[in-house]
């Protein structure tokens, strides 16, 4: 059993279509393995800025809400902490962009999963249960018991004892998924299905690799799952393309949100994604890296550029 | 002078006589040891989250007031930060059961010391000295100068430094603690003492091995402690066990609190805690540990169990 | 690439003229290296303790506003982060005293730059650039793009994409310094300047050694510079000395600030603050240390006795 210690760091410019930031960071990873006498083998890892106890009791590596533990052997992985949902584990995301790997653009490569990722992240810790045979890969995950989604005002009558706030929401919808994926060499294919209460998700997505150029697509149904006030998100689907050229590699992205209006005679509304953006291996674990998109969730048109840092 | 990494984590599940939560956590220790030219040793030690140093001001390593530095040489060993109070180095606490160490059931294995551990949690750093002589070990701790038990509403006129609220406790009632404890190997036993402005505490214990079955029990007796209110904190008592039998351990533990009424025509009350657990080492650091519990102080049943990781 | 691991402790007590309080802390430092294929050096470092992602974003080494991320080459250093301005670079402080480093005593040794240091917390990253030149050295610094300094109640009209509050300043001064630094090996003399909005500073600054004897001092010019309402701070200037025999260092230090009314019939005013300590090195990088200070800015005369640890 041992820890072994990791960093990575960032120093660039974000262009936000008015002024142009500073933008750096440093942060360090923990990564401890082991393996129990009968072969049997274990882990876990969470970065420093996730171990935030005081702070934020939903996201802190000592209460199992960030970060994660694992254990491994021949009858497959079970992971527990902040894990990602089976969905997620067999299609993933969209290729990034940019020095700061997408999040200059609010992050738009990122798949928006119902379960694990980003959602419900007022419970306790989720699980992933992964299971490899030959080139096929199947993935279960859920959630906590308790569905802490809606702490505080707004919430259905009752005490959850997560939240510890007077009126909220106590039944517990436990967020799960199933998904498999099949990974040719060249080729790969994964397909996920997820549930939290009333909202589905159909999650289906591919990637090819043609010598040196690769592509992406990801299409995503949703079924009841919440929006902005008066709306549902219906889907999305997205395709990214990449080229290397020994250190040189070149990447492009594209994602449509399609939301559908619940009251008559509003429209549906659809938001673009996209953007293009090269990054150069300078070897030693440094590469230099620049983006530049368009959404039509922002105003303007936003670029980075600097150099990224694994240690 | 170096610095060592190390970490803990564990995975599992927490059945609060309701529902079962998924409950996991991953956790690293720095510990850092050094040696003068005269072989005087030093060093310290924390965990990641226990360094919260704008969110929490009083549990942050880096302001003393959560892990611990130390210096040691033949004159004994001084230790200062979130030390544990002399009683409670000298006689410790029950033998804990379960996947979470106790904590499923709130710890009731943990004996409530009337200084450090968890009281007076809004003061700076504790100190703690050691010593040792043949079998025998001494020990003197104290709180830091400045009384911050009450801060803000209801505390006694004044403004305290560290608190910085109107209208905090100003007197100074510094909390100290004296104990020894005489080890023979196969059995050891301590007697602790220990002051806070008014309150009072003793605390005896004793611990017993044979063969492969070990006994520990605890007895405290309080004055003018306080309670919920109307009521005294008057008693405390308890006894845990434990078999070991290769990778296996069995354990038992019972606490018993007494707590007198201030109030006439009031009955004094009585809280019961136990609880039986096993470990399950499977060598590499990973041990499979359960428990069940029952205590006057929650209403079901409440078990946990699951792996927990040394790294 | 790599990444080293080191810390620091300290345990003692403060006496702040009226009470001696405990005082003790111990943290842990990543430092983070590597090289591109190309020989450009890269790097980064932070402590634990400037990792407070959710209690506070602005300072938090994974939002680049604690620690730093540097890329260095034969065209000089750059790096991004918390770093200190131009001037800092340049002139830096006087000789600190006592066993806190001069904490104990408000930290007077610590010359108040313009830009960095503790000004402008509110912003991103700062920028810092090295070069060097035979016995020169020339730095440059700015701030980051926005001025963040006055978010909510106060701020001019506007709203800060920073702050997040409305009425934040959205007028963006990037404060910025430049300066020049000549080291002839017994003596270095170092020149500042510096500008945030109307508010300028010049800092000019000198050390020399004479065997065991050293001695450093320090002069800030500031312009349009705040103070407390209806003052303007004018002036700083301070001398430091320290004469080291073996293990042992004894150091004094002295500064005064100026500032002006800026109301009639209202004097100026001047703070001194001066101290003496000394410190004795015990090896191994444990060092004894203690110092006596006496400041206009403080009532009482203070003092600190400890020790001190590298790991």
């Amino acid at each position: 059993a041992e820890v072994a210690l990791s960093g990575d760091g960032r120093m660039g410019i974000v262009y936000d279509g008015n002024d142009a930031q500073f933008s750096s960071r440093i942060r360090a990873r923990f990564t401890m393995t082991g393996e129990s006498d009968a072969g049997l083998s274990f882990g876990g890892t969470f970065r420093v800025d996730q171990e935030n106890y005081s702070s934020n009791s939903f996201r802190s590596a000592a209460r199992g809400t960030a970060g994660a533990v694992w254990i491994s052997g021949t009858y497959g992985k079970l992971s527990m902490g902040d894990t990602v949902s089976a969905s997620e584990a067999a299609v993933g995301d969209l290729y990034d962009i940019g020095y700061t790997e997408g999040s200059f653009a609010g992050d738009y490569e990122e798949i928006s999963y119902l379960t694990g990722d980003g959602e419900n992240l007022n419970q306790g810790p989720n699980i992933l249960y992964e299971y490899s045979y030959n080139n096929f890969k199947f993935y279960a995950s859920a959630s906590d018991g308790s569905d802490n989604l809606v702490c505080g005002v707004g919430a259905v009558t009752g005490s959850d004892a997560v939240c510890n706030v007077p009126g909220d929401d106590d039944k517990s919808d436990t967020a799960w998924s199933l998904a498999a994926a099949y990974d040719a060499g060249n080729y790969n294919v994964g397909l996920g299905y997820a549930r939290h209460g009333d909202a589905k998700e159909i999650v289906l997505g591919g990637e090819a690799t043609f010598n040196q150029f690769s592509v992406k697509a990801v299409i995503a149904d949703y079924k009841d799952r919440g929006w902005a006030p008066g709306y549902d998100f219906d889907k999305t689907y997205g395709i990214s393309a990449k080229y290397a050229a020994n250190a040189l590699t070149v990447k492009a992205n594209w994602r449509r949100d399609e939301v559908n209006s619940l009251i008559a005679g509003v429209d549906d509304e659809s938001f673009d994604s996209y953007g293009i953006g090269a990054d150069y291996d300078l070897g030693g674990g440094a590469t230099v890296a620049g983006g530049i998109s368009k959404s039509d969730y922002i105003d303007d048109t936003v670029a980075d550029f600097g150099i990224k840092f694994k240690f």
